[in-house]
């Protein structure tokens, strides 16, 4: 479950393998806003009910949420950061294992590079999950693709720390073929 | 009671007036550390525990939670909005009025002006609560600081208000006392 927090809009995403090595799926994906007119404490509450709520009824293995940096947007800042505070110690209350990615590494794994757009993403969560293509809050997407880089980052680095600990078992012989011309 | 927000000591100080009008008084105060090589969400969880049991264990009115701004130091800005977000909830859910008020209000309400330095708010916080001067982590002080604040502020503002209220209903006469001379 790929959360993207935030206080007036804080996404949250699905994805599923529902067999080893099968393709990826969305489950439930939407997004949870409070009240900008309410008193930030009862909004901040709000929101922990809404996550609580959800990983009670969706009990996700992994929970992965957006890790944010503060220089990005100071006005934001502080809401982003009480939001995320509240999704990673829900997740932990609920036994989940926390995974954290910057939002350069999630564009990084879906689209190739860091510096992709928001829309290419988008595409690309669409194509991955073999969604039609969906309007709707870009939080929605960022859960979505959180989660799609999390299963996709972990078996790349498992396969990966596998092979270098297989390589400083064995150490690799090359054989050098000469050319007989 | 006072929280002064934070992921490595979060500072609480509980501060009472036992009658109208009486003298202020500290009660429990003391410092929630959370185990810097732990996980983030973990430590989090660790801090959202201890913060729920402290207000069902004291009940208080009102709780004030410093509000941080994001500029002051970048490094740990994260792990603070983070704490004040779990603050902020908990006290909500638990009932609570919250308050929030920035370090400079705070200084501006204890000693006078808005550059004091930690000792002499320190200082002044022993003197109002008339408690021995005493070692301790500045996070304590500083949430017994912010409850003395709001404790302080509140019936100076109703004054105010009311004062202005009173004003509005009955419009200042000003008799103009000319000098004979």
């Amino acid at each position: 479950m790929g959360i993207d927090p935030g206080l007036s809009r804080c996404g949250y995403g699905l994805v599923m393998r529902r067999e080893s090595g099968g393709r990826l799926q969305a489950g439930a994906a939407g997004v949870i806003e409070t009240e900008p007119g309410r008193p930030l404490p009862e909004r901040l509450q709000a929101l922990q009910i809404e996550l609580r709520s959800l990983l009670g009824e969706f009990r996700p293995d992994v929970v992965v949420v957006e890790r944010v940096f503060f220089q990005v947007n100071v006005r934001t800042a502080m809401s982003v950061g009480q939001a995320s505070g509240l999704a990673l110690a829900e997740a932990a209350a609920a036994g989940c294992e926390v995974a954290q990615y910057t939002p350069n590494e999630v564009k990084q794994a879906l689209v190739g590079y860091g510096g992709a757009t928001k829309e290419q993403v988008q595409r690309m969560v669409e194509q991955v999950l073999l969604m039609e293509p969906l309007e709707g809050p870009p939080d929605v997407f960022d859960a979505l693709a959180l989660a799609v880089c999390h299963l996709t980052t972990v078996p790349f680095q498992r396969a990966v720390s596998a092979a270098l600990r297989a390589a400083a078992e064995r150490p690799a012989r090359l054989s050098v073929v000469r050319s007989e011309r």
